[in-house]
């Protein structure tokens, strides 16, 4: 099967897969099955014995997957297997909580520069980070070839320094305001939205 | 069918349908097809009906959707066709951009406390919230009957505190540390977490 033909949905579902396994070898296990997993997840044991077989067989018919295995390969399809650098633009109340974030160790991810537009902002530190300026954004993005920003600049903002960002080089925005943006084919967006998530639960409440 | 057997994986695509459908309402848009909402959200047009149909029969056959329509019945079936009062719990960072996200309105979430356990931070406002202290938490979540919480405590804290919110009735939480929590069977977890999503992106880089 080409891989550029498996469906966003079941790329969608990958992390998800892999944070399980990775709770699964912290808790020192070390084999697990589809119905194991499935039951974790809350997706068949079906569904992703089908998920996964899309990229080659990583288990065995009755013997279930090696954990450590499996999330390798999960984190090779998701090219995860390497350390992005991550810009955040925003330096807001939700850029401050993403650059304080303590779950990007071991996930791919590894934030490198923060901007602003705000000149009482610019030079003050976050954690290690320096809050750049964000007139110098373009400039510095493209010299780090930097290809993955979080987007925390408020709503009214978005769309332009979504495009500014675009223009940069950048591939893959994470956007936190509530507002759709608009990219090019080539650039994926993934909106990260607490009302979604909270949707997801009322229906069982 | 009984409306207790659907699956989770389905009932975590709604609120991305009702989003995409609710984009296409402020676009002026009324009818729309399987198709088209496919194309929106990276799910197959089959998938999308066979989703829906699991609810009863909202679209007609060659007609597509209504989106008011087919937006009210989702609503209705997630019960956000209500408003929900939300508690949240730490008052750092995140919990000051959760306080101030305009991503709530008309969505079915208000947000009615928050609390910490800095007493520096008790009775500061966070917009137009007080801040409360957390030991009075269990009864001012019982006192209002609040059922929705997001829980925004550093990692160490997080399962402690979510005992606290069960302990009060709360049945969802939406939690923001990047840790895994226990909680009884009928109660609700979803993790957010910025990570996850950027993995859904690294494939296609």
């Amino acid at each position: 099967m080409n891989v550029n033909k498996i469906p966003d949905i079941i790329i969608g579902r990958l992390p998800i897969y892999l944070r399980a396994l990775q709770r699964m070898a912290e808790k020192g296990m070390h084999t697990t099955s589809s119905h194991e997993l499935g039951e974790r997840v809350g997706i068949s044991a079906a569904q992703i014995r089908k998920d996964i077989s899309q990229f080659g067989e990583f288990g065995k018919q009755g013997m279930g997957y090696h954990i450590s295995f499996l999330s390798d390969k999960l984190r090779e399809i998701m090219k995860i297997d390497r350390i992005w650098d991550v810009a955040i633009v925003g330096a807001g109340d939700m850029g401050h909580a993403l650059a304080h974030y303590q779950g990007f160790v071991n996930r791919g991810f590894r934030i490198t520069m923060v901007f602003d537009n705000d000149r009482t902002k610019v030079g003050q530190k976050i954690g290690e980070f320096v809050i750049q300026d964000i007139t110098t954004m373009t400039e510095e993005i493209q010299r780090a070839g930097v290809r993955v920003a979080m987007l925390t600049v408020p709503a009214p903002a978005a769309r332009e320094v979504a495009n500014m960002l675009v223009k940069a080089g950048v591939k893959a925005i994470l956007n936190y305001a509530p507002i759709s943006l608009s990219v090019p084919e080539n650039v994926r967006v993934q909106h990260i939205d607490p009302a979604t998530h909270l949707q997801r639960m009322t229906y069982y409440l």
